[in-house]
């Protein structure tokens, strides 16, 4: 009864499909993530690791009566391959095309967006209320990775849940590793669950003396009573932790293995309030590259099956990478520099830096938040903490970055990555609201290097500041120019043609802005390009507008709170006379999935857009 | 050798104070706390709890070589006291006085500035790493109250500071409250170490024993070997949640017992690596009022000693109590309305609606950034959440307000109290940035009502939306207006006095341009002035400003990312000639505490200063 994948009716036909089936299923489902994903790039070792226990969530509970909220969500293909999403697979990530998370109007299965970790039990706690609230009785299942775990906003789910008796269902996908392997206290405690495997044995042992019983020994077995409570206490004396936070606790199952999981789902359901299923696997499950290097597979551009190579032309450095290279160097020479990240040690460039200061580089976990707090208590013990964290998840930490860092006017430097749109991974990654947030916290130096030059030369200044200072800069590779163009660091950099104009280009904008006032140049338009280069610092390069009558801003941010708007709060502020600006940025709305060029061009900020504004601005 | 407790050297005179002076020193400084505290106002309850625990710190460890931080920091009136500021106490909390929470700048023995939950594990983590680096020797201790255990950020350090090895010693001064009562699965947890007498027990029984043997005895006991031993395993098996985070556990300790303390300090020595203290008190010990209402006398404005009888003159309705009642109210009607808050059940005004709908009123404990992503649970399952925190504690939701609320356009309505400048608690309560952060945000409709009648007209209009709503108000009472101004609930309301300029105030800043416009009006400057009651709802507030050629703007938050600035900006994107605009808010620093009248005063921001601005503005 081997169908093609796309040719089931999912979810529908699981319910009729016996565990050999199902475990048949798995290996075609392993088998349409690789040839896809190897083609598209994606999240793919996640996404082999909980094919069976995807599986089995959709055979056991009726989605989408049944909530089932994935953590982060970037696991979430094998639910959109078994809700009627197979045949979109050749669009994943891509512009229009299906997203590599949860996303309500996908699929009505899809009942709780995701992006950022820990929000899973907090959202499942709110959908049970609800459910409870209203009379309804459907069952809430938040799925919940280990890494997870270290974030605090799982702990205050967790706390909140427990304390409240309300039914409930955890599901720990536990496959022992974060996005760079796990740290902390909670990871020690679930390594010590994982190597008791009494509730396996003792299972068996159950099972075999109840089916000895002649007659109703089958019938007891599938009565399940015994089981039950022997799932129950098995481990319990280990389960610490989630005992504490007032739940029960079941494991550890094998999350590789269908029959095992249907059985604790069931086991599961005896169980009234808040409870934990803890499940192991294997990220890459299946894969023999992923599964020996997780840490590569976890996000990963298109790639060779048979290798595992990356198909990738991209010859440059990445602004990660060169800000990992050059903090290295830095720390080389000043022993009172420290590098924080939260979790992402070779997304933040920080494996070039690690294997030189192991002592000195900290991870903590998808802990954004305790990052920044660690960071204000390593600068009040006389260290220079850099943190390397996205922009997107660097939204986790904005009250400890006014209270902690700012207040206390802390030398903190903050290294932003994936500052902009980040394109594939669309509205949970893309990091534009920076700028935003930033510019509005006092004490707060915000630096927008424009190439790879001035990021190393940016990061050289930031450690002569006593107060925070925050490095923002794109995914991607960093450009070099060849000819030397420097100027000083920190002091705003122009390139005149002359004086029709000027367009202030932030960051790597402002080559976008240059290349655009060259063709216009050609056709008599002669705008003045300026990397301001610096917000919050003083307002030299906003003063650099007065001398133009048109005044355009460039940037990879929101337009709301930006740059931008501060400059033409300036220009107001100073009333002068036939003055206007035209503020480029991003919108307000939640940019979707694309790449970064496609996003670009569809909002008139590439080149070409660009151009046309700066034209129709000036002319009109 | 009782002196007057201002003639003491502290903290140095504590070293030779025997336990016995050391009890009497605390029953001064009880005195000493309310005498004082009853006539400035302040944090009574939580000082109050914490004499003997605070004496025993500074006896026993050496300050400011040893690091104590205060988690929230508003109990550490009696760190002020014993390090030398016991003097300054008649300024407490008042303007350019003594600060109600630690300052690095007032003492060396403040060591790091706190005023939001949770961040001290994580602060402490950071020194104790910055020591191990440097080679240095000193303790570090984090001072945490069970309350700030229901904080994802507490949970975060914990973790770190757990799974690192690194000596730190956490004491838990548990008393059995956050600020309105304990919440989640946790606090139950800790309820059971309370009454988990056996270490006492245990230890008497050992001291027993030991000091029997003769010669040696006395000596034996001094070693504490046993002790400490006992004193380690005696509840080890209760204190899961701690050992499961990594954190050898000691207690339960009598935190009003100096002697008791004094010996869990020494035990914890011989303790490598991360410990947790776990102190019982007594939120208000020794003054009956304060214990018997301890939620009254958490921050309280001057009162009576005798009676406990707030001083108070205010006779109006504050907006905390109106929006907690007009939601009682709405929920009365609509059975969709359910209330969140964080641990702040009457700094909300919720105690007006939890009584009438228990079941619908969840108090998360202070977890802001868990209490909105289960307010978007809550809405996804049908209901109509409203959330009521405070503008600088929201600071904690920012990224779970852009990724569970607004990505999702989830109909949450944040009802954000103490908006603005709140005061006396000084730079880590004022609500200034909120207008800032909010206003980038996509889908978010912020609505500033300028009154009472308007706060009610608001929560109702915020009810009819399918999309993220703001409302943010201050601290203090709600202004009234006698005549009927109201007009239509969000569109702006203008009072035009002529065309000389125009001014807009937001929120009750409208009164205060008010005012000065019909001064104004007396000197023939004509201005009119408009509340523009929303921001992100629509641009027609800000068309309102084209017909003026003198624009201002009054807003109770941060210049930087305010109304003020997106007003400005949209006035230079339309290049109007011979217009000019005027933001008037705070700048870009942290406003120290005062009263609010003051603050205003000091700032410009009061009636006259607003009145000279415009003056001189509209005039120059």
């Amino acid at each position: 009864m081997i169908k093609r994948l796309l040719e089931y009716n999912f979810p529908e036909d699981l319910k009729n499909m016996t565990v050999e089936e199902l475990s048949l299923l798995a290996y075609e489902v392993r088998e349409f993530l690789l040839e896809n994903v190897s083609r598209t790039g994606g999240h793919l070792a996640a996404n082999l690791g909980v094919v069976e226990l995807t599986i089995a969530l959709h055979k056991f509970y009726e989605s989408p009566r049944d909530k089932i909220i994935f953590d982060v969500g970037h696991q979430t293909y094998v639910h959109k391959i078994l809700t009627g999403r197979g045949d979109k697979f050749p669009t994943l990530r891509k512009l229009e095309g299906l997203s590599g998370f949860p996303k309500c109007y996908e699929s009505p299965h899809d009942v709780y967006e995701t992006g950022h970790a820990g929000t899973s039990v907090s959202a499942a706690f709110g959908y049970a209320k609800a459910r409870d609230l209203k009379g309804e009785n459907h069952k809430v299942i938040a799925l919940v990775g280990d890494g997870a775990l270290t974030c605090g906003l799982s702990y205050e789910g967790l706390n909140m849940a427990g304390g409240s008796g309300t039914d409930i269902t955890v599901i720990l996908n536990d496959n022992e590793m974060s996005i760079s392997g796990n740290v902390g206290a909670v990871s020690s405690h679930l390594s010590k669950l994982r190597t008791s495997r009494k509730y396996l044995n003792l299972k068996e042992k159950i099972k075999r003396n109840v089916v000895k019983i002649p007659a109703v020994g089958e019938g007891l077995y599938q009565g399940m009573e015994n089981i039950k409570d022997s799932i129950k206490y098995a481990v319990i004396e280990n389960a610490a932790l989630f005992e504490a936070l007032g739940f029960q606790y079941i494991g550890p199952i094998d999350g590789h293995n269908i029959s095992d999981l249907l059985e604790a789902f069931k086991a599961s359901e005896d169980i009234k309030g808040p409870k934990i299923i803890h499940v192991l696997t294997k990220k890459g499950k299946g894969y023999v590259n992923a599964e020996q290097n997780p840490d590569k597979f976890h996000g990963i551009p298109p790639f060779e099956i048979e290798t595992g190579k990356v198909i990738n032309n991209s010859k440059g450095i990445s602004y990660s990478d060169l800000a990992g290279s050059h903090l290295k160097n830095m720390a080389d020479k000043d022993e009172r520099i420290v590098a924080v990240y939260a979790a992402m040690l070779e997304g933040t460039g920080l494996e070039k830096f690690k294997p030189y200061h192991e002592e000195r580089c900290f991870d903590v976990g998808i802990a954004e938040g305790g990052a920044v707090t660690f960071a204000a208590g390593l600068a009040k013990g006389g260290l220079k903490p850099f943190v390397a964290i996205y922009s997107t998840f660097l939204q986790r930490s904005y009250d400890m970055i006014i209270m902690d860092v700012a207040l206390q006017n802390l030398p903190v430097v903050f290294l932003i990555d994936r500052a902009g749109i980040v394109g594939n991974d669309g509205e949970t990654h893309h990091g534009v609201f920076d700028l935003s947030y930033l510019s509005s916290i006092p004490n707060m130096t915000i630096m927008c290097p424009r190439n790879g030059n001035e990021l190393v030369d940016m990061m050289d200044a930031a450690l002569t500041f006593d107060s925070p200072v925050a490095i923002r800069y794109p995914r991607g590779d960093a450009y070099y120019p060849k000819e030397k163009e420097q100027g000083m660091t920190l002091e705003p950099y122009e390139v005149s043609f002359g004086n029709d104009g000027c367009v202030f280009g932030v960051g790597p904008m402002f080559y976008t802005a240059k290349k655009a006032a060259e063709r216009l140049a050609g056709e008599g338009i002669m705008v003045t390009v300026i990397d301001p280069k610096t917000i919050n610092y003083n307002e030299y390069s906003f003063e650099l507008s007065l001398n133009f009558n048109k005044v355009i801003t460039v940037e990879d941010n929101v337009i709301r709170g930006g740059f931008g708007e501060k400059l033409s709060a300036f220009v107001s502020n100073h009333g002068l006379k036939d003055m206007k600006v035209l503020n480029l940025g991003w919108p307000s709305c939640f940019i979707p999935q694309g790449s970064q060029s496609q996003l670009y061009k569809l909002h008139g900020l590439d080149e070409e857009g660009v151009y046309e504004r700066i034209k129709d601005f000036v002319k009109g």
